[in-house]
């Protein structure tokens, strides 16, 4: 009799619930957002909707219905009434016996959670420190899979340092993005980060820090930094989804400008709290 | 109120089942062996053993007792009596809230399968056609990880192409492996695959491939093969647990020597059975 064993339990294969079948355990096999809201109010969820089904149509995720996506999040967002809250959601290519080849056509399954979020007013005000890793990860981070193992790994050698935040340098020693983030740059009255391609992750809010950059008349440039020019630059600082913008003020041990947020950092923190309004 | 989504359904976020939270599908943070047994016997189960011990340690995955996972194989086995059985298993470092840091030190989870397997008798004899795919998976595939989404990707473009295999194809032109399975060569007398490195797994079955064509008296030169070397291989096969060898004659759309099992191919084969006895 074909058989699953979960821990010490042994169960006839059939027995057990669909979720251990996920082909998301198995493989990794979806893709996921994380949006959050400010004071009760989802930002910048369309956008967010629009790179999950690009996600989705890259790894051929099909039939999924963004409408009912949109208002599951409402839903469970109202249900919640937490104000400021972080929502992931995931879809996998559904459950089924191991295979590589998702000849079944699966159902997909959808999967949410709604947290409530810290403040990061600290994180904010006296900036993080940020270690590098070597980029390790698969060569479509385009995509936002559930392949995050790179991620955690390098995430975990940063927490060892005392870093929050790690970010991946590619065989040619060029920065391409944090861990959990984007990573820019300040150098002289340019915004400096990676230009989108097929390894860097089209992150919402690195586009609204490079809006916010425009509007405080910064100059943008879309290229690539080394670790050298990282730890060179006037102002460092990630942008990601959860804490929007925050300073770093340490790389790889080096400190930047005088260990203490940038005054464009600052103003660009300031921009982008009026996005959100 | 903190809540989860499963499909259709909200609950509040203790209510779900731990299988939810676990890392394995948020992150791939997990390793996984496959073991099979022949005519009610485990093959190489010790070799499997020992490199999910090294696959766990490279991920940090500690305090796993290897003794209870091999009593744990062997009690399911028995339990299922299933003498040609495929079993499955994994280890991931268990269930939390999201977080790509593992703070709270999980308990890890351990899942197993055991099915039946199919007898590949018609592979074997007929052989297979593989094709090729760009080598997207990330840079430690000698850790057998749950990050496997461009094995997927890869095996469902095969399978549009009518092949049951495909080999991944790196930057530089070369040959690493198959999505699911070691990738060799016979050129004259000498038998040809990529040596192990950072990005192959250290494969079982290869392994005794390598000892069968010894046997054979067959040369070994581990020396990554061009996509044109394969294509002009005078024979070529897959090696892999659940089937251990099987003939390639079609590669990339070019019929391999005459387009059957070449004659070395069909000497490994009978050689494998007698290390199976």
């Amino acid at each position: 009799m074909q058989l699953a064993m979960t821990g010490d339990k042994i169960l006839a294969l059939d027995e057990l619930e669909s979720v251990y079948f996920d082909r998301g355990i198995y493989f990794g096999d979806g893709v996921y957002e994380v949006v959050r809201s400010y004071n009760g109010k989802i930002f910048a969820l369309e956008e967010h909707l629009s790179r999950f089904a690009d996600s989705l149509s890259a790894i051929s995720i099909t039939g999924i219905d963004i409408g009912q996506i949109r208002s599951r999040i409402y839903r469970a967002f109202d249900a919640a009434g937490i104000s400021n809250a972080k929502i992931y959601f995931h879809i996998t290519r559904g459950s089924a016996l191991r295979d590589h080849i998702w000849n079944d056509n699966p159902e997909p399954n959808f999967f949410m959670t709604i947290t409530e979020l810290a403040n990061f007013t600290n994180e904010k005000k006296h900036g993080i420190a940020v270690s590098i890793f070597p980029d390790w990860r698969w060569k479509k981070c385009d995509i936002k899979s559930l392949n995050l193992l790179p991620n955690v790994l390098a995430r975990n050698d940063a927490a060892k340092k005392g870093c929050s935040e790690v970010v991946f340098v590619d065989e040619a020693g060029l920065i391409t993005e944090g861990a959990g983030s984007s990573f820019l740059a300040i150098v002289d009255q340019t915004l400096r980060t990676a230009p989108l391609s097929a390894n860097i992750l089209p992150s919402i809010t690195r586009k609204f820090a490079i809006k916010a950059a425009k509007n405080i008349g910064l100059q943008i440039a879309e290229k690539s930094l080394t670790t050298q020019q990282a730890a060179h630059a006037n102002e460092l600082f990630i942008a990601v989804t959860t804490k929007d913008i925050i300073p770093v003020v340490k790389f790889d041990g080096n400190l930047i400008g005088n260990g203490k947020p940038g005054k464009y950092t600052k103003l660009l923190i300031e921009q982008f709290r009026s996005f959100i309004l």
